[in-house]
């Protein structure tokens, strides 16, 4: 065998791809777009959150490693915070842990649950990278598409696409181990109703199913929505690992910190999985973390917590996106929670060179003459769903909102300029 | 199947065991002793080192996702350095990966590399995490222990352990897929010899090997040894993955901050992996490293360089520690690197009361019965070999002497006093 030849991935990894991520990235640093692409604000995170992290960095004792499994103070916050939130005591020691983002959560999650063989459901469109997460462990995806469901011939919110109960149901059977859940949903801004989540839970309980249930903008919902953690339902406890993100709920995701919590027994497998695979998290970062998390929790609920004005802030944001994407000619899909907007551009199709790029999907070709003629990014949906999904979401495009307001107001004077012929 | 049954292991990672750190940090923090234990400064990284990190802290656009595969300014930084000690041009953008800690770029530097099947040959005694992650990998690892060599009668130095050249040889065919070298060693503190990775270097050659270099504590080496890179071997830049800490370079173990480098084509499967385990670190903490990095660039193998300087802290730390074992009756290794010290304390035996913990290994036993009648940690480094070898390790405790100088004083008292009959 070459030299080369002999050091390819391990066949469990062959097809790995650069994700969308890398080169959408790699196209904004080349094009300099107005980027509303990725999932990030552009405007720091909340005075107090930064002015933690420069405090504990001033503490020469936070800079050596700290607990394996999360750092003391940070696992006793989040205990105290969601025992709250789902009204029963979490042991901070062993129903915690505390990760490199949501993303190491959701590895340590689906490595250390799903076995060779098992098969898991996953709902589209879907973060992308749960399915080579479930794929590199050894398990079979199984996809279900939300469809959409107009009301008066419309499709106008997130709330309009709905989960066909036939077909999911019919997607469970004895070799299902997990589900994966993203409520708010990443990228449609879905909020699962009460009743959706009990239709869900219903099924794990009936096929012994463990829930994933990723919950990253768990604190971005818009009125009426409301937030329903799965894990609240009846005898969904033993079987849930819910999933958060500092970065999401602080508005820094460049702190890259997440956490899972759940059941002894559940938490163990990632808990080994995190073990060997990065050992223990940042210290200073979770000090920080924990210092915030404790402001936060002597005034949980009132106006000043940062958990309830965020979606003050954004939801204007969300507005004003949907009106400029709609003067704009596209139809945008209001989200119910999280920061992303999907619209479809198919109206606009006849303005757009899409044989200038040879990608295999229209999105991917829509989103990269945008960059590269317009100057506006966004990210292409078929990302977000399986292979043969794909085309649900070409006719899509997912732009992100929280970001300044002047750069909202830079994204429409572009889309007006475009539409009025002068790019 | 009951429920819990449903939910356990997955096969690959059945019989996993909290590691040795869990079992022992869970010691030190119910026991309070002087803790000489796990691997870290127990005083402040230098003070440019944590500046750098509050004036990060401070800058507001330091807070959001960064660059998937590595920082800019950090790799940059990390590729400047790299240059000048290997004699070779490093290519920022797709030679260096930065990691969350030395250990995820061991994790992704295994795991991406190694296939069912795949030998990995490793040398005891050894950092205890490289057994799951090529067990977890698929893979089959081949020990082989350094042996004492005792010149003059006396094994003193970690230089008198050494590779039996023959025993190493066989272990080398077809199958083998990697090599997993640690120079300086933990927990020995054994630095390989030019001589010894020409031998090394020429079976990775001849049977078309990778090699895993960890090279965590490349600047803790006691004169007249020398670290010796095995990427500038000729002939082993190609099958090099090299791997470092800026815990451990910088004194801050607790930023979790850590990077592999090597050609292109081995990198890529490292990206992989981390692209779908935590996809990219922390960006306040990479850009103080980077920016830490730029202040040694500017003095590199001057007085002031603190990777000069490290060594000139540590040296009368490692004497001392050495004076203090012996005069405690133990028989301590004089590591040539790193800042761990293995010593026999068999000649202690009749002192200890090794019948009141019942772990199979003698070492365990010492080391609880140490925490708990004497107040003193250390690490039992049976941890640190294969099932078969785990003897070559019982008689031995693992100290870390990077300690201010008043707790290794405090060790002093403390053994001073139970050799006395006062404990």
């Amino acid at each position: 065998m070459s030299e080369i030849a002999r050091f390819k991935l391990p066949l469990r990894y062959r097809g790995s791809e650069p994700s969308v991520w890398v080169e959408y990235i790699q196209l904004a640093l080349d094009y300099k777009p107005l980027n509303l692409g990725q999932g990030f604000p552009d405007y720091p995170p909340p005075k107090y959150v930064t002015d933690a992290l420069i405090n504990v960095a001033s503490d020469t004792t936070q800079h050596q490693y700290t607990r394996d499994f999360g750092h003391p103070r940070l696992v006793q916050a989040l205990a105290k915070l969601y025992s709250k939130l789902i009204g029963r005591e979490i042991n901070p020691r062993t129903e915690i842990l505390t990760t490199l983002g949501a993303y190491e959560a959701l590895f340590s999650s689906i490595t250390g649950h799903v076995d060779d063989g098992d098969e898991v459901i996953i709902i589209e469109p879907y973060f992308d990278c749960y399915e080579p997460m479930v794929k590199y462990a050894g398990g079979i995806p199984k996809y279900i598409a939300l469809k959409p469901d107009p009301k008066n011939g419309k499709v106008e919110s997130s709330s309009d696409f709905v989960l066909d109960k036939c077909e999911f149901e019919s997607l469970f059977n004895s070799k299902t181990k997990a589900i994966i859940l993203n409520t708010p949903n990443n990228p449609l801004g879905k909020v699962f109703t009460l009743e959706e989540l009990t239709f869900i839970a219903d099924l794990c309980k009936k096929y012994n199913v463990l829930c994933i249930s990723d919950e990253v903008y768990e604190w971005m919902v818009y009125e009426p929505r409301e937030h329903v953690r799965i894990a609240t339902l009846p005898g969904m406890w033993e079987r849930t690992i819910t999933i958060g993100s500092a970065g999401k709920t602080f508005s820094a995701t460049g702190w890259k910190l997440g956490w899972a919590y759940g059941p002894a027994n559940l938490m163990f497998n990632l808990q080994m999985i995190h073990q060997s695979s990065v050992y223990t998290g940042c210290t200073p970062i979770q000090e920080a973390a924990a210092r915030a998390f404790e402001t936060e929790l002597d005034r949980l609920g009132t106006d000043e917590c940062y958990f309830v004005s965020i979606t003050r802030e954004l939801k204007p944001k969300r507005d004003f996106m949907a009106k400029i994407l709609r003067e704009a000619g596209m139809a945008p899909i209001v989200p119910e929670g999280g920061y992303f907007m999907l619209a479809d551009w198919s109206a606009l199709e006849s303005q757009v060179d899409l044989s200038s790029e040879d990608d295999k999907r229209k999105d991917y070709r829509f989103t990269k003459w945008m960059i590269k003629n317009v100057g506006l990014q966004g990210i292409p949906p078929s990302a977000f769903y399986s292979g043969p999904h794909k085309h649900f979401g070409e006719n899509f495009v997912r732009y992100c909102f929280i970001k300044q307001d002047e750069n909202l107001q830079a994204a429409a004077d572009i889309l007006t300029k475009w539409k009025a012929g002068q790019i």
